[in-house]
């Protein structure tokens, strides 16, 4: 099954009417937009010429049947594939360095042999990662631009082919949508953009009626990550925690002490993204543990 | 050259005697105490019982000869060597989950066969870190518990056997100190402890006149971090950025622009700890750029 990239939304809306409707276990080819919508092709199509209504597209919604809520949405990304050009973007005001610039900054790469050519001097190996990523919040609308318990622009790069992600279900359906691909991406995006890319991703769905969970959590065979964002990357990184910290205590015996100290020698606090209008931190722990404790992730 | 243990302090400070002086490229074996001055040996030696006069110390100050205001002291971890019990700490208003506990909570743990003993089921493998390692503030002291652009308790997993760690030098000699082995720690040191161990530390010093910088660098074969400490996890991740920012904008023609857009393409903001007086960030390039580049690290 393929959805087409005009299917596209700004934001991840619980009133939004979906694009297509997918059983589980169907394998969907998404195709996208990069978080410009395309507009930038040439060094001369300056951010200043930008529509800015048009940024952040995500291609969607799905409705995933038998997804109801209070369900846990699996996700699995079967395969990424990008397009042969990038955009990256940086200027006054945006990114950790916003405040040395007076002007918008953008620059038009080429991708050559799985390489970001950004100068003739500097290649750099692409890792494709998808960085908007949802399903539909349960009573307002978020924009694509930011990030939430329901995912959206979380920013991970953890988030790649043969990762899997799990979404809390907060509508019926689960309203799916991802975009904003980039080739490449360093934790914390500080110049404000990845290497963005349009492209084409395949996902397949899982609903899983018996795991509960309040965040996105990110899996692939070395770890286990559990993502949060707030309007600081202190608070982020405090819930990350929190959430793992509740996730090992609801299926284990272990007291919340051992579980902190636990964590303390295991597990790393991890930067998504500092440069969105909230912060994403996440708490990664290796995989060995969740088999050592019997903790089932299905 | 044999430093022992009992030549230890509890600040860094300009008006610090030195323990003894050394020549650069003299190897120097230094004994530390675990961060409790290894107070506690057994699991009835309580949080309660403990003489927090006594808590982290580092062993020192070593004055290297030649050392001058201005230069950067260049530190070779030759070999780290951990004793066979550690100490696990957290309670009541300690790391990021205080407010669950109401009062003090220590561990002993046995290490055996390079494996931490944290329960029956769970063996952690070591991997031996310094928490504590600095030279002295230019005009003040401070605290062994504390980090800053000096070093001191910057909790850095990275700063680990052959791992080489830069500093500014503020005072004659430098004045170096170094204590607060883990034998493994998680980014974050989310419970307020590593697993808290004494041990021997072989460092060799060198002096580089032509290098300055304004804070710790790690360096190992793979990467470059740029470590900074701030009040906050975001100021002290934006401070990271800027002094990387810094360092290659002082020895490469690239633009800010250019900088900031490739650091958000391959450079990771990384935790090192967020549970100190102030917390510690990290911003780690590749060492392949450097090289390509070519922006030599001394």
């Amino acid at each position: 099954m393929v959805l087409k990239r005009d299917k596209c939304i700004f934001k991840f809306s619980p009133f939004q009417n979906p694009a297509i409707r997918v059983s589980p276990n169907t394998s969907v080819e998404i195709e996208t937009y990069d978080c410009f919508s395309d507009q930038i092709k040439t060094n001369e199509d300056t951010l200043e010429k930008l529509d800015w209504n048009r940024v952040n597209p995500a291609t969607g919604a799905i409705f995933i049947e038998g997804a109801e809520p209070g369900d846990t949405l699996k996700v699995i990304i079967e395969k990424i594939e990008i397009g042969n050009k990038a955009v990256v973007a940086t200027g006054k005001e945006l990114g950790v360095l916003g405040d040395l610039f007076d002007t918008l900054i953008s620059k038009v790469v080429n991708i050559e042999n799985n390489e970001v050519l950004f100068s003739d001097k500097i290649r750099i190996p692409i890792k494709p990662m998808i960085g908007v990523i949802g399903v539909a919040p349960s009573d307002k609308e978020i924009n694509c631009g930011t990030p939430g318990e329901h995912g959206g622009n979380i920013d991970t790069k953890l988030i790649t082919e043969g990762s899997i992600v799990y979404f809390p279900v907060f509508v019926k359906g689960a309203l799916f949508a991802l975009g904003d691909l980039h080739a490449c991406m360093g934790d914390g995006e500080v110049c404000v953009s990845g290497a963005e890319v349009n492209g084409k991703i395949t996902v397949r769905f899982e609903v899983l009626k018996d795991l509960r969970i309040n965040s996105p959590i990110v899996v692939n065979s070395e770890c286990v990550s559990f993502i949060a964002s707030a309007p600081t990357l202190d608070e982020a990184a405090n819930l990350a925690v929190r959430f793992a910290h509740n996730f090992i205590k609801e299926r284990t015996d272990m007291s919340s002490e051992d579980i902190i100290m636990l964590f303390s020698l295991i597990g790393d606090v991890q930067v998504s993204q500092i440069v969105d209008p909230l912060r994403t931190a996440r708490f990664t722990l290796p995989y060995w543990i969740f088999e050592k404790l019997n903790v089932k992730i299905q």
